[in-house]
């Protein structure tokens, strides 16, 4: 087997040729691969069937299973992320500013791939098209490591992948998978500083502080999001409801879900028992403070466990405060920085809550549903930035470049 | 002592202050700030002779003691950094996109400061008060670890800079030292990831490698720069000469400082004699390999490591290269990713080498030198990032910012 070593010295390599690679060609190549795909579907489907086998052979729960399949439907999705890609905008080579010096050096800060992309990903195997794609209109090579528990599906995804990148005239490596799944591959994947550019994990909290806590190789975080709606004393509680619902179980396992309720101490009693009934009409099981308890009381005992969980399950703390700061510090202290809103009617909490809210997208009188690449309208996202480090928020193609100074003289020394 | 916890807790909690604060107000401290680095400077020569001291009493050598000693002049060198930073624009606030999606929920990314910034540096005490008004100028907080040689010196300086904070209505934890030096307390700071968002290392390669490697926090990789100028086989002896000159010997301390000169082999006869002659004038040593050696004979002979050595003194590698192409590969496998030049008449070997040497600042004509805040024209920095994520090259005040998504709706729900 290829040692990640070696993995990374390849993937060194195809990133110069990359870095050559205009749209047309990138467009062109996008396409085959979203064709091959399909038309190699009896090849990848055959694969995964056996990923599905193994799994069900260990007792795998059926939901993480059917993260795991791939059907026709889901191989055409595949593809649809593909193509979808050849009609945005590329923005590689953009000169972002750029100036001439008093003594004639002309000096440009210009868009270019960051190189080499490392994706460490769980069970689903459609991160290996989707990461590709994004990789790959931006000039990037990416090396892929997938679960094991998927390792069929995306060694024949990724050889579809490959063949579609030659006949389109590209290098193969540009997409190269790790086929050790090995902890100890990770680990040594995490510390390859000398050919890996960035390393971007996707999955569950586990796995990205595994990556965090390991890895040399500078990471973007992704993903994990213990969201919150405050309802402040002057909220439209008709407006609180219906944005609560949403975000709270519109789609519960995602990481722009709603977690946790803060509501101003008074506007609870009024807004809490219309809040309470939708929610449970939707089957959401509610967990409140003392406060929320007095209100609404046949509700569980939120612990300090609570606040800090990102259930992603039909399940909403409840927590009470006695004014919007309260409300803020609260959130500052359990969130993980992705989506916090809040609703008022209220200019000066509104004011407050959009700048002293530490998180990637702040909203008043939304839900935070909205935090996703396609509903900003930036198109296909990598994922969700939690950081604050080059990318916060949607990831999308921008967010896969870095920049360079591209600096033309004359003979200019300095003085 | 105050553990390094409770300094990051406090930091967490003046950073929520610190966001609010407007650029008069901003101003207004770093100009008071200024003064009282003079007015006070008694107090810091009469710290920084106790640093003197003790470092003198273990045998440091001159050079470094120099650096770590200060002066009226090199404190008049510090408040004019603080009062050059009040002319700079303030990059807080600015809305870097915007848009009204089709169902009304009007979405701004906006420049925000990045929150709390840990710095840790060596034996330079100027760097205390430079790091504090980058960081204040752009409503950061900041965490300062130096080394233990300049402990009281920073002390002395950070009591200063606290006072002027105080006296301008300000919070005065918006700067912090860590006065426990110890190594267990710089690895503690390396994975306070609850409170600080960002490390900037700044010093020398070991410091840099050991921050990388020891943290969790996300770290800007700053300063090493083993950066090399090709001589093409088109180059202008005369401009090749002049350039690599002043690239290697205008100052050899320094991470943009010339270390390799990369030359092609159908130019080395007659260019290498006269690069030679006008480098050994200014006493510095060449290191060749075997056709270096062959035009010029009085060398070392280069060895492995020496491709790889940031000298930062008055020696230069030379390396003959057969194509643009073994230049450009050679320059990739070597380099830190700082700055990087050719020297050449020829258009399309200019644009392969912008294209592909990948590094922060790759120039044409011109010398490595200029890869510097002040001569890109941004003013002060803190850093050069050698890094692709977040900042590259000179990093001023935008780079010290990140942005957040900020959201007005009016209840839209995600359907």
């Amino acid at each position: 087997m290829t040692t990640i070593e070696e993995l990374g010295r390849r993937a060194k390599q195809a990133s110069r040729q990359m870095n050559r690679m205009g749209t047309t060609q990138k467009n062109q190549i996008l396409a085959l691969a979203a064709q091959a795909l399909v038309d190699e579907q009896e090849e990848i489907l055959k694969a995964n069937a056996m990923d599905i086998k193994a799994a069900r052979e260990k007792n795998m729960p059926e939901p993480m299973v059917d993260r795991l399949a791939l059907s026709e439907s889901r191989i055409a999705g595949m593809a649809e992320g593909l193509t979808q890609l050849i009609a945005l905008e590329d923005p590689i080579g953009e000169i972002i500013s750029s100036s001439i010096r008093p003594n004639g050096l002309e000096i440009c800060k210009k868009r270019v791939p960051i190189g080499v992309i490392g994706i460490i990903y769980e069970s689903r195997p459609n991160v290996t098209a989707d990461a590709f794609g994004l990789c790959f209109k931006t000039n990037n090579t990416v090396i892929l490591k997938g679960g094991s528990d998927a390792i069929h599906s995306n060694m024949a995804i990724t050889k579809v992948l490959r063949k579609a990148i030659v006949a389109g005239g590209g290098c193969e490596d540009a997409i190269l998978l790790v086929e050790d799944t090995s902890r100890e591959t990770a680990k040594a994947m995490m510390r390859l500083n000398q050919y890996i550019d960035v390393l971007i994990p996707r999955g569950g909290a586990g796995l990205i502080r595994t990556v965090v806590e390991n890895s040399t190789v500078p990471v973007i975080e992704t993903g994990t999001g213990n969201c919150h709606v405050y309802v402040d004393a002057s909220a439209d509680i008709d407006m609180a409801v219906k944005i609560i619902l949403n975000a709270k179980t519109q789609r519960t396992g995602v990481c722009n879900a709603c977690e946790s309720l803060v509501i101003h101490k008074d506007i609870i009693e009024e807004a809490l028992p219309a809040i309470a009934k939708a929610l449970r009409e939707k089957h959401c099981e509610l967990r409140g403070d003392e406060a929320a308890l007095e209100v609404v009381p046949d509700m569980k005992k939120a612990t300090e466990e609570d606040w800090g969980t990102e259930y992603l399950d039909l399940i909403a703390s409840v927590r009470t405060v006695a004014s919007v700061d309260e409300a803020i510090e609260h959130i500052n202290r359990y969130n993980t920085g992705h989506s916090e809103a809040i609703v008022t009617k209220d200019y000066a909490n509104a004011r407050k809550f959009l700048d002293e809210v530490d998180a990637a997208a702040v909203y008043v009188n939304a839900s935070t549903r909205f935090t996703d690449g396609f509903e900003f309208g930036f198109g296909a996202e990598i994922g969700i930035s939690t950081q604050k480090l080059h990318a916060r928020g949607p990831m999308g193609l921008k967010e896969l470049t870095t920049t360079k100074y591209v600096i033309y003289g004359d003979g200019q020394i300095r003085e």
